[in-house]
């Protein structure tokens, strides 16, 4: 019967979440019963999407929710065995007893560490593939924009087009990201967007115009593209940070999408499983070659998960937002 | 050699139209030369997507073009008689010479008027058909909301939304047009905008939500429909005319398509050009058992052509909006 940690949110923030928003509770997990396995997370992931859920869908005074990595220590399932490896919604806490529904047996891609399932080779890589194949409809060569590219998504994106022959351009926060996606990753532009209005920067940076922009943004980032996109264009939509915090990010000439005919689309994953199979093969493949470049910033241990999402609304991550719960 | 009359446009507008913008030219025609035809336009189209050109597209000092319809009075061309009945994109002209570029004979549907090939049978209804069914995959029994759903390409998407059994809740601007709505047409549901907030009528007219929302307008109208998208839902994007003369009409909620995974997508007519032989015969059907109901306002005369089309912009018009330039 081990003593879990978990975090509770105690109160729904006003804009940027702040530590108070949040709390550390300890709690008793019981032992697995019949039918049941008890897993302790190793590693859990920390999203922009859990931001809209601080301000509704997150009960208040329990413990939050997100994707993490665990592994079987007590089992009384027949389909689990001590030491599999699970991916669960279970996140934010250390320890908890499941009766196998929301677990996914994992087995670990040959050569590859742990954690890469967690990002390039997990939900985040598959939303980055999915939005831009099959949601993004993206065609060998095409001009594709892609904002918070040194992000866990955004930089998966970034490097699935670059691999399918296409002119891509990026937008990032800092100097530092901006330098990666340069030097380490080979974007064709990258633009600072702190350091550049966006309007400007993308107009110079596409001379071509653009054919899909995959937008993890909204707000100024879209506007900066629609100026810009190409007739039968296409506009996944998969996150909208500029609004998350400010409630608000107006975007004022969506009539664009007439002229151009473009589509915008939002999308979960969860559109496209049927792909799943291939982007594993095709990631794994990736990654092994080098094709596919990752950073992560692992935080470590359960005190730290607060700050870990607020460090991640203030883009103090480079790529991937992790935190360790276990060795 | 015929004298023929035409609106050219002499100055830009600066927000809504004025008759100072436009100016009544006189010119000669040719006669019909080898390979040529002499074309004598009988109705003209007055349309909304025409304002976007006067700020840029169209040429300051010369005529304005658009959807006519016209009859051959002369011919040197092999495939046109005298008489044959064309449509052409010459509009805002009385006549004009062709070399048969640009000119689609007409076959006038049986027991129906000439004018229904300027709106419901013509481009402005295959609009509404292709960006309904095609654009937006409308499926039987859907929740619908077509806004402008008394002008000429929304009555005719709120109606065939209507013969798919669907559940239609209409917008317009004016009470007279609003009862024809509901009189008339038989939608399930109509909003007057100018006497209600639209954001609020439009929730407690769609108790099941939307499924798709014909937009013509974007705006105030597109985010009240944003807020009601059930998941999986579609927006076929046909018109902005909320910002056709103020420039602006932000979009604030649009991260809602998100979390509904909506689809948004800018079209026009060419997208779906496959579908011209099953609108024709669709929709001449309808006609004829009266299962699409029109309104027509038909001015008079080459020089009410700029009146028509501030009108238009006005909304003083009652459905489809022509000049008669012949009889």
């Amino acid at each position: 019967m081990p003593v879990s940690r978990e975090i509770h949110l105690v109160a729904r923030p006003d804009g940027m979440p702040t530590p108070d928003n949040f709390q550390l509770v300890e709690t008793q997990v019981p032992d697995a019963g019949d039918g049941q396995v008890l897993v302790e997370n190793l590693y859990m992931s920390v999203d922009p999407a859990m931001r809209p859920r601080l301000t509704a869908g997150q009960a208040l005074n329990e413990a939050m929710t997100g994707g993490a990595l665990g592994r079987v220590v007590q089992s009384k399932h027949p389909d689990f065995a001590v030491g599999d490896l699970v991916s669960n919604r279970m996140g934010f806490r250390e320890f908890f007893v499941s009766d196998g529904k929301g677990l996914t047996r994992l087995s670990p891609a040959d050569g590859l560490p742990l954690t890469v399932h967690m990002h390039a080779l997990g939900g985040t890589g598959f939303t980055a593939y999915g939005g831009l194949l099959h949601i993004g409809q993206l065609k060998d060569g095409e001009q594709v924009f892609v904002s918070t590219a040194a992000g866990a998504v955004g930089s998966v994106a970034a490097q699935i087009a670059k691999i399918k022959g296409c002119y891509v351009v990026g937008s990032t926060g800092s100097e530092d990201k901006a330098a990666w996606l340069r030097d380490e990753v080979g974007l064709d532009a990258v633009i600072d967007y702190k350091a550049q209005p966006i309007r400007k920067a993308l107009e110079a940076a596409t001379p071509k115009g653009l054919d899909v922009y995959f937008d993890n943004v909204g707000g100024d980032h879209l506007e900066a593209a629609l100026r810009r996109m190409n007739t039968l264009g296409r506009i996944p939509v998969c996150g909208f940070i500029s609004g998350y915090n400010s409630g608000h990010s107006p975007v004022s000439n969506l009539s664009n999408i007439i002229y151009a005919r473009v589509m915008l689309r939002g999308f979960v994953a969860t559109d496209f499983m049927h792909l799943y199979g291939d982007f594993q093969r095709d990631m794994a493949g990736w990654l092994r070659d080098g094709k596919v470049k990752y950073q992560e910033t692992i935080m470590e241990g359960i005190a730290a998960a607060p700050a870990a999402l607020i460090g991640l609304m203030q883009g103090k991550n480079s790529g991937k937002m992790l935190v360790r719960l276990a060795a």
